[in-house]
């Protein structure tokens, strides 16, 4: 027989999850049962709250789609999805630090050689970009996989582009024998992320604005070494201190400097992990 | 500047949430985010199976719709709607205990006078249903409006039949002035949940069966006291230690007695509480 009050049903449901078959699983559905019913004592949730929640949830999924995940939008405003690459990807000290993937990643960006200008027709204040990949002996990681990703001059990125034909401001590239790499590309900008859907709602509700700093995505792959998932942000920008998905970290950040004529340069060296 | 890593990044949120205007809105994004968190670190989640919660998130969304709702269904099976079901309606020892509505509620049921048939053709063993309602001190609350709603033989409701035209073993009815009623209907029976979906397969990932326990909804309003929505259950089912959504409570157990001619005879008498 059971007697649900709120003291009893935690414990109640803990036991129904007792011979969960994959001890992972058990593990994550019992920490996961415990805090949502802590989180809702603490704040005594009441059944207008809770349908309030119910339905916030379902908006989410109905405008999630293959084009707009508003669940990992939510996730990433929460700091859930920053916590869990941090937690991820520990790595010693030497090393450069992961930040979050993001969405507008994609598969299928275009080759380019050394030298290339990535930007492809994206407009944007000129940006020449260089540096080193290494491990973390010194050693150089010749012929690394770098993949590059970024917003334009509007904080655009080209995916978000209906009409746009060709990858813009994206690309990959492979570094020399030595580690180094070096393209020409565009000056990233600060963008809000899509904010005209519950977590939009949810930021005004909370009087947070949508916006990230400016960075430069690295996607960058090496046998022998951990994947680095990573941005480099830019010195002064003025989201620095509130991204709205809380992925800054006070490593990534670095001059873009400014040319006489109005172009810029951004060096920035990476050291990855061996596996 | 922000530097973020496990320790920091939950104050950096809670920091961001600062200015909400609304302070409870404020109250539960900060529990919120705080046991999300801890709930992370603690299994030290990775992007992998974060990933999976995102995609059971998206499934559980895109299920959803104006027939089934399986947000409601996935709360119910983590015990968070009985547990706000508890808190919110906190009663004196006297009064009848609250507990889920259920999906299964509609607000248009057809009207009977006391002593009617509400089963309207639903197949199942005949069940005679009486009692009386009354307050705290043992007033009678006199014409109390009584909804009551309940499976059939074979454990489904009226409305999961595609080709059923009336609606069958639900009926809204009045008590008397002396707060009694008495009805004809059907025994209840024992019914799974709907486990065709994302929270189907989370009962079978965790060793757990979609069955309730047999029982008859009532939902009791009078003037000057708390609306009352609350099952009575029947004694010796063999799923009430494990009721799927929680929802049992030992005072709302009793004996459905068996009559000579087969038939059955609920007898219930509820306590409401004044506003």
């Amino acid at each position: 027989m059971e007697n649900m009050n709120t003291n009893h049903i935690t414990e109640s449901v803990i036991e129904r999850l007792a011979n969960t078959p994959d001890p992972r699983l058990k593990e994550i559905m019992l920490s996961l049962v415990q805090h949502l019913h802590q989180f809702a004592r603490e704040v005594k949730l009441t059944e207008v709250e809770w349908l309030k929640g119910i339905e916030f949830l379902t908006r989410t999924g109905h405008i999630t789609n293959a084009q707009r995940q508003e669940f990992i939008l939510l996730s990433d405003v929460l700091g859930l999805s920053m916590l869990t690459v941090v937690m991820t990807n520990e790595k010693p000290a030497a090393c450069t630090q992961a930040t979050v993937l993001g969405p507008f990643h994609v598969d299928n960006a275009p080759h380019y050689a050394l030298g290339d200008d990535v930007a492809n027709g994206a407009q944007g204040q000129p940006c020449q970009v260089q540096g080193s990949i290494k491990g973390v002996q010194g050693e150089a990681v010749a012929h690394a996989r770098i993949k590059v990703w970024q917003s334009d001059e509007k904080g655009l990125y080209d995916v978000q582009y209906a009409d746009r034909k060709q990858h813009q401001a994206r690309g990959k590239l492979t570094a020399d024998a030595q580690g180094r790499f070096h393209f020409k590309s565009i000056l990233a900008m600060p963008y809000p992320i899509p904010h005209d859907g519950p977590v939009g709602q949810l930021l005004e509700a909370t009087a947070r604005h949508p916006w990230r700093p400016a960075h430069l995505h690295f996607k960058i792959d090496a046998p022998g070494y951990e994947t680095l998932i990573t941005h480099v942000f830019r010195k002064n920008d003025p989201y620095l201190a509130t991204d709205a998905v809380f992925g800054v970290r006070e490593s990534l950040v670095t001059d873009w400097l400014e040319q006489a004529d109005g172009s810029y340069q951004l060096d920035f060296d990476f050291v990855l992990n061996p596996v």
